[in-house]
């Protein structure tokens, strides 16, 4: 039996330290809830600052030394750069040892987890913080920014009852509520909720810059248009991955979305005041709702 | 002359005391460059409680009362309530007063202006502050509205340089920046910035108010999405009104946005890489140079 002060994870693998992997690590140790942190990563400048900054105790660049010691292996890597990592590690992991992600799309991850470690491992537990900021970077990361937020697993079929309940316990322990929900039906709330607002947000802001007198549009933007651009400073290369990871449920969404602003389109053109007022106060009484308090 | 003590305004009549016509009522008496404020409007209500607020002094319900003895005249009534409001001015106005609106879409303004009162009243100042919230109503109503914001006035050939002046000294009282501009350019420039994003946030909102798993997939909105679509709780009435008024810049920002999130599709639907990319930097550098301090 272990003695009550033992944390809850004793070697802390972070592949990718970056401000969801960074923020995770520093709510861990909030809580006294790990042992040692070990960051890898592709580049090591991350790593270094990540290390200045306490974030994590040492790094390693090989991921295969990286994992060694582990009893979780967190990968909070590019969504694109994840088949890399789970080449690098397939066959590595110790026994016992939990392998969780944070990837915002959770069928591709699970396809790749399936396709290099030949099967999926029991101690995989597919996971997704709905937390960030439109910053990037360990630099912004801080312990706070799962507290309150929701951390959704998609269990597999195969995926172990302890490990599960590990990376359950963990994410609870930065604050973060924790609910399950099939890898499917995961991408297309994700689908609905962000992978469309971003690709709605980058898209206006690109469509405005293209303009001729782009310069003079945007100097007369208002208090609304900042907050509802706000997602279109995210990072491309993440969202990037994120499209083509989620790129049929993201589809299936955007198509949906045209033909219901084709046919407000049609409204507004023919003074057809019933369809406007209908779409305008439905959406209002909807998104009044949702955020009441 | 005038003795130096002697307010810009001496009997300013605001038709409309919402949001925008009670925060101007209450911005000018901050400042006092106001005497009386003389409120008017369709309905009672809002005018007892704006009185009651101390907002304005006193109200008329009959319109050519209201103006009778006003050296300016403010229209802050919706768009699709102003050619009623003209209807019932037109003639009664006292030699020398000054008429302006606050409407979103200039375009319609002017033409009821002119088709009502029978050409253009040189006093006649269309203008528009960029300001708001998506609240609305006189108890929302505060002296800072403007502070900062900017206020678009779109004379016309046959404006008077004394009425503009008046007009644009009243504005610069409230703490904005007056600048002027052509009818329709600012129309073109207000559906790119302001008209386009409500249509795309009602739309959004709609659209996954209207999906059978709508609880399920609100429940998951993170924090980006509430900026997101925080103009869909924008009054359905006003911005009904103003997609009329405002209707053919708006279908062709429409058109125009639709295809470009085409092209950004098909890139998501091949794998383009290199579109999606070129699309999101192009983007997310635009909008972190306009918010850039």
């Amino acid at each position: 039996m272990e003695p009550p002060a033992a944390p809850l994870i004793r070697h802390l693998c972070i592949i990718g330290v970056g401000l969801i992997g960074g923020s995770l690590a520093r709510a861990l140790r909030q809580a006294q809830a790990v042992g040692e942190v070990i960051g890898s990563g592709r580049r090591e400048e991350p790593l270094r600052k990540a290390l200045e900054l306490g974030v994590i105790d040492r790094y390693e660049l090989d991921l295969g030394r990286a994992v060694a010691a582990a009893d979780m292996v967190v990968v909070a890597a590019p969504l694109g750069a994840m088949g890399v990592v789970f080449a690098a590690i397939a066959g590595k992991l110790p026994p016992d040892c939990v392998l969780t992600d944070v990837g915002s799309a959770k069928g591709s991850v699970v396809g790749e987890v399936r396709r290099l470690f030949g099967g999926t491992p029991p101690g995989f537990v597919p996971g997704h913080p709905i937390a960030g900021t439109e910053k990037s970077g360990v630099e912004a990361s801080f312990p706070e920014l799962f507290r309150g937020r929701k951390v959704i697993l998609t269990p597999l079929l195969e995926t172990d009852a302890g490990a599960l309940e590990r990376v359950r316990r963990m994410w609870e322990l930065t604050g973060a509520e924790v609910v399950e929900m099939g890898v499917r039906h995961h991408d297309e709330v994700l689908a609905a909720t962000s992978h469309l607002p971003h690709i709605l947000a980058y898209t206006l802001v690109d469509t405005l810059a293209r303009l001729d007198d782009r310069a003079e549009i945007f100097r007369y933007a208002a208090g609304g248009f900042r907050d509802f651009t706000r997602i279109a400073s995210s990072d491309p290369q993440m969202w990037h991955d994120i499209c083509l990871a989620n790129r049929e449920q993201l589809l299936a969404m955007i198509d949906l979305f045209c033909r219901d602003l084709k046919h407000l389109a049609e409204a507004i053109d023919q003074g057809d005041s019933a369809t406007i007022m209908t779409v305008f106060q439905r959406a209002k009484h909807a998104r009044d709702n949702l955020y009441r308090k």
